[in-house]
């Protein structure tokens, strides 16, 4: 699951990963919330959506935008706000959350750090195989996050990769420390791995 | 309840107010989480720590600061975090969240927008009747925050107090809106007050 924070447009998303990288849609939504509500209505908004997208789908991890304070300082607070909402509801499920910075993301899925906004939602939309461009840009870098999390590591298509054939990758985390922490759906699919191999 | 949020030490309280603004300690802590720590189990400890004490006490209101961009940045940026792991805490919960400046809670418990930090720890002792004065100075702000609500509006004893002999105060909602949303609590005390005055 990717999840560009915000209060206004917070952009989430649900992707699959093979073992050989390749990535698959799954949905893509916008929680929003209006400026004039209550903040403490906003946040829980954010939460109550969250929570809702982790139960339904049960993703093996969550990946978000790590917060620098490029941005107007009004907005970072409202978007660490969001953040920490988003971050709660994943961590109280014990479902392990993974940072990435907007650099990251779009080196990741456009090989240019600088990267503008339509060319992430172009990539995008070729990597997932989608007929339009999601919009708003919040939905892209969305699934930008996800895509590019399952690339760097982490996620089931590469730092716990154990078949013969991968591709290799950068920045992922070590095999083992992955291996110490699996979920349920990591198991399996180790298993189904597995067997195939046989 | 009463939180001046943070990552590094999060200040928690819990006071009990009466209808005639008389303020008493029931309880105070500090949830810490280290820097080196990972930033979703900071958040988490923060999420989880906000739940046991919501859990236990079932306050009325949750009263928090509200986070403005007058320090370091990174500082607001681990602040807000915090600040939307304890508010989807409480307001999942359905407990009203309210806010306050930290000029509001310093004139508040001082009389003085400006007051150090000294100086509030002082008065929230004086207030509360304590024999020493809260330590780390994150406690005492978290009691001052919990007494400014109380005082200002929104708590039991201020927007919704009904009995005759009420002092007068500023700050607090106009009493309709607050009865629009009586917690149970609330309830039980405005009925005990009905009855205290026949």
């Amino acid at each position: 699951m990717g999840v560009d924070p915000g209060l206004t447009r917070c952009g989430l998303s649900m992707i699959d990963m093979t073992a050989t990288r390749k990535a698959s849609f799954i949905n893509v939504g916008i929680a929003g919330t209006a400026a004039a509500e209550p903040l403490d209505e906003r946040i829980l908004r954010i939460f109550t959506v969250t929570q809702t997208w982790l139960d339904t789908y049960q993703p093996d991890a969550l990946a978000i935008e790590r917060i620098f304070a490029q941005e107007q300082v009004n907005t970072v607070i409202g978007t660490a706000h969001a953040s920490g909402a988003v971050i709660s509801a994943a961590a109280v499920r014990g479902i392990p959350v993974f940072f990435h910075t907007p650099s990251e993301v779009k080196a990741a899925v456009t090989g240019s750090g600088r990267a503008d906004k339509a060319s992430v939602g172009r990539m995008v939309t070729k990597i997932l195989g989608l007929e339009k461009i999601p919009k708003p840009a919040d939905a892209a870098d969305a699934l930008a996050i996800a895509i590019c999390h399952g690339w760097r590591g982490g996620g089931i298509g590469s730092g716990i990769n154990m078949s013969a054939n991968t591709q290799t990758h950068q920045g992922s985390r070590p095999v083992r420390a992955q291996h110490a922490k699996l979920t349920p759906a990591q198991r399996i699919w180790l298993e189904a791995e597995a067997k195939t191999r046989r």
